[in-house]
């Protein structure tokens, strides 16, 4: 193969993929084109100090991609359809949003047709399986390099060696390693280490200082939030609002105790206001208008779609059938819902929609109701104990315990 | 047939009920005995006047029947190991105590010979299905009255039939219709008929004063509480005494809007601050010490299990095929989970188990590893996206959206 | 309410819808029309006579309306898609049709704007469940009216009624109980009420005659059949036609032992040689197109839908969010599939598909193979292994047994 | 580490482990030491011709372990209460058996207290997952070496080895490579590697000879097979005798096509009659004696622990949990069940049982019945209808299709 010299590195502008940069350059000899993915984490004036640190570090190109709408629209949408939470308790802030940039990366290579690329994850973590997954089933013809994964040096080589090439920054190792993005921030540390280390009110980006309490109102649409106290807007625009009204009350914190891809299982902090706050409302809104199977099987699907979603098999197949049995249900999830934040702590505490099944005119519950008698109840017990009866008679209630 | 002319009736002191014994007395011509089973809402002094009270109507005989300890351990226990919740939110607090009633009161007529029981469910409820059902599959020779559910009268007929035969009791109605148990406590009122109607602070029978914030410390064994703070108890007592410490914050207060067994939606609020530290706790240890798989099937049967617990087929055999699974799955689900605790809010932080299979010996999440490689991971993640890489090959990438 | 006198009855020429007819006029006072949907069990012969026999008793209308293609289009097809077998082995010949049988009518009923639906179901079976449920579901303003459930008349009372009217046709009892329709035909009789009792040769309508052995080619797109040895057909007419060359072997005879929807146990003699091809031969198609995962997934589905579409539900919601995603599962299920049949039995031996994934361009089961290495597969096992290696080394390896 | 030179070699006396043994001793210069693991596969003529072949390789020990009845008692057991067919076809007759040979070689080498064990898998197959996965997790202290995977010799070069260290054996290659053992044969060539291949008949070790037809009748004891035409015998006797019986009708042939542990799809020819028989009568027997909701979550879990069986996860914990649901769940499954032979086929047609839940004094489906009324049904079917009518009502039937 008459290969290319072009590579395109995932670049954070961290430690780890700035040595990544100069080792490409100078010990592989490679063209090193840079690309960040932003899914929510960054404002543009740290994606311009990204920018400006890449071009220092001599790379024949940067590209800031923004891929928040896409990432909302293809990934953050169904799991709001699916109320995907990980083990009931983590949005999948990070397991996500690194399938979208994995992909963003991918097409960027493609475009510039570099014939490798290079990201920077260690060799102990999910990231690794999700790059590494989505460049090999999308363009198998790329190769992949990792440096950080291969050499396995400690940060002080890897200061080291960029100071040898005359990058002397001063790269201050940060207590907790911080993760943001528009679908939950990670928080990890040494605590998270430990099976029952807390992590202290510093370690979070966003301090709890808010008092008593706040009501906010938000709007769906076929199940997407479009909507925030009164106001249309963007679903992006609704999550980024929560989130900053809701965070500062210390909102949407908590551990994740989770099984990796890997089979290890890890511990991670996170802070997902808007996301924990969106998922809950829309489940309420759900209950008033789905049946009851449609509420039991879209959590079969959505809790396999968030697991699959994290454990970096976006790409499978049976994830496009999910969707679409996701979308079809959320026809009538339409209508607005109530929710009280107070510190630490918040409650979908009711909501109005057309589509409410849970309408008077049909009765009641505990009140006597207009549809049916008492009389079809009794038939209908009769009926739907038919079969234990029968079974209890032949094989006797001994057998109940 | 040659019926005897005794009936069993399910009494609990209200109007309802007592209205029944004067009605099975003087319209039906039958020989009243009165029961109650308590599966953990009554003191012994509320027991004292309701058996007074079933006395004083003119029964035949009254018994107080406890069954808190085989409510826990025949049903609590498995909705602990199922980490059960009702849509994600509710602990099957009544529903599951109803079918302990009803076993108790079936066996109770089974005691006396009794020809006939009566129940004061009305016909608009999940509890007239769940009383009848049981009844008929355990004893379908005993025929079932439910006055009630029949006649359909008001509260001020029941009243002025009662007074008419010379029990003119002064009833009240309470602005709240409150069940108590073992495992919750479920408010009704206005607010619970609307969709978006909120309960007041008032509405619940204990009042969140606390404040600050409080650590407890549960262990487990098996899957089962058994102990608190470091003292062994009883599962019983560890669920009372941490409803005792924690429902004063106002912790595990909820509406849940249901599916019920008639198919009409029904919301109803609850506190159960016991039931929700206690999964909450087990289901933390649980993350530690289980493999992905054991999670996930214990969530899919855990969910099943509470769906049928709560539409009153608890006698269904699959179910004991599920409490077989589930007592299987506890096997190492042993050690002590923090809990702490602070106005309308707990969060299980941490644990402690010999089982954990987050151990630093076979490698740290994010960090470098022992027991594998940087390149196993890349043969792994070649062999995981194979069939991808194949379908993507064969039909394109194009399809991906 | 000022009701019409309008109704209209299913009517399939029988003794039971007979008597209906004369009931209806003379007990009830109506004016009855009369409707027989026709999914595939009647050729224009039969219909011309049922036709004939209703003017003969005096109905105000009859209409026989041809829902074969919705049947195909809206029932079939799905079934098709999810492979759906009930118990793993009856296609839902009978459980199908009725649906659209039903919505058929009570469409029929609104266009000539009838009070009341007649059907002339018993009180034993699914029957009369599938069709109440749907006529209350889409018309709960019509009134149902089912004369054989609520008179449990004696066949002898029946003709001798119809006979006092001035109806005295010769009623034989078949010894065995048909139903036909485009998805299969059943068969019931003495044999089919005990457990091991064994359907005679002679009750099957079509005798296995042919001898010695046949292959087929059947083409799917899209999952759905549309073309038999080389030439397009509608999938009606595939089905039509398999069924032609395939029953006279004796192919797709079993019995089913069912869960009646009311609870007990039914046992049903069936012969459906195409819905059995077809099916087979789909799910073989699929095995080579889909997924590990996909398959997986519409096992669950494909198997819920038709216990759903059984059991009278198929109205609920969630049903069209299955259709979803079944319709999004067969985007590649485009292919031929060899079938070969031989007396009482076929085999579906292999397929030809554009999207296969059994190419071997991507290595080969077995053969050393292109696309990855051994040791790749030595660092995916190693990975694969983790979870339990660390669950062993902490719980013991004593633990397995 | 000062380890040992001593390696266990699972030995089959083919090609391949012939040329392991001499590369082991040679090239690496171990103490070769050879077991065979005998799941049903070998008689005992052969395992001494294969005994006689290791010796005269100069293997410092050579033993023949018989699992025969291991293989039953912890694997195939618990597929029979499963029901477990790989995509509703294959019965795991490879799949299964590897896992128990491997658990007995492991077993082995640490009775030797051997350092290493040595295996011929390829590195294209199912196989060597599941030994090495096995071996890593239940002893990971324990080297492994694959000889065949890491050279990828051709025939021909082994052939050369073997001969230039003195055994110049004449190793013809067969036209199909067979897999023999109790839970069935597997049969791959040329044909099996093409999608639309078919076996000749001469590929089977049993050719079809036997016509007519004959009846079997098999007994069943909770669950497991003890009897075979009146005779009680042990459950490997019962498997054995059918085969005999039934493999010469040319019974329970077919074609899988899987996908493998490695992601690419797998073809294969089996010949498992009695696996086949007797999953199909047990089946059978459970449609009489369990409940819908048993046979539905039996379905899910039978099917998933026939898919980890497959894919080498036997010792995952979630694998004890799931055969603690199926012991208990075959309680009732007692009775026998007549079975019907013919060439290329066969049928369940009855059973006999104590526990048969489709008893004649519950009613006949079909037949009125005893238990309930016409009227019954009515209110079942109001209630049941309940959340369709609300939905319909609220959404319009407009939105059915």
């Amino acid at each position: 193969m008459n290969k290319n010299n072009k590579v395109l590195l995932a670049f954070s502008g961290g430690l780890d993929t700035s040595f990544c940069v100069q080792y490409l350059k100078n010990e592989r000899n490679l063209e090193v084109h840079t690309a960040l993915v932003n899914t929510g984490g960054f404002n543009s004036e740290e994606l311009k100090a990204i920018e400006q640190k890449a071009l220092e570090l001599g790379v024949a190109s940067h590209k800031n991609i923004d891929k928040i709408e896409e990432f909302y629209r293809k990934g953050i949408r169904y799991m709001i359809f699916g109320n995907s939470l990980r083990q009931n308790t983590y949005p999948l802030s990070v397991s996500s949003e690194r399938i979208f940039q994995a992909l963003a990366i991918v097409d960027c290579a493609k475009e510039i047709d570099a014939a490798y690329i290079a990201h920077g994850s260690t060799g102990a973590g999910n990231d690794q399986v999700r790059f590494d997954l989505v460049f090999q089933v999308v363009a198998p013809e790329i190769e992949i390099i990792t440096p950080i994964r291969e050499l396995r040096l400690s940060r002080q080589e890897e200061i080291d060696y960029l100071a040898k090439h005359g990058y002397a920054y001063n790269w201050e190792k940060a207590k907790y390693s911080i993760n943001q993005g528009l679908w939950g921030t990670s928080v990890g540390g040494a605590e998270t280490l430990l099976s029952d280390g807390v992590l202290p009110e510093s370690a979070y980006p966003v301090q709890a200082v808010k008092q008593g309490n706040e009501k906010i109102v938000i709007e769906f649409e076929n199940g997407e939030p479009v909507g925030l106290n009164g106001k249309k807007l963007s679903p992006e625009t609704v999550i980024r609002e929560i989130e900053n009204i809701a965070a500062p009350y210390g909102i949407g914190r908590d551990i994740h105790i989770g099984d990796t891809i890997i089979g290890i299982k890890g511990r991670v902090g996170f802070e997902a206001a808007a996301a924990l706050i969106v998922i809950n409302a829309h489940r309420l809104l759900e209950k008033h208008v789905l049946t009851k199977w449609q509420q039991y099987w879209k959590d079969q699907i959505g809790n396999w779609y968030g697991m699959m979603m994290h454990e970096a098999q976006y790409l499978e197949p049976v994830m496009r059938d999910m969707e679409a049995f996701l979308e079809s249900s959320q026809k009538f999830v339409t209508g607005s819902v109530d929710v009280c934040l107070q510190p630490y702590h918040f409650n979908a505490t009711g909501c109005r929609t057309e589509h409410d099944l849970m309408s008077s005119k049909f009765g009641e519950y505990g009140e006597i109701n207009k549809a049916f008698s008492g009389d079809d109840v009794k038939g209908f017990t009769k009926i739907l104990s038919n079969q234990m009866k029968i079974y209890y008679a032949i094989n006797s209630t001994d057998t109940i315990n």
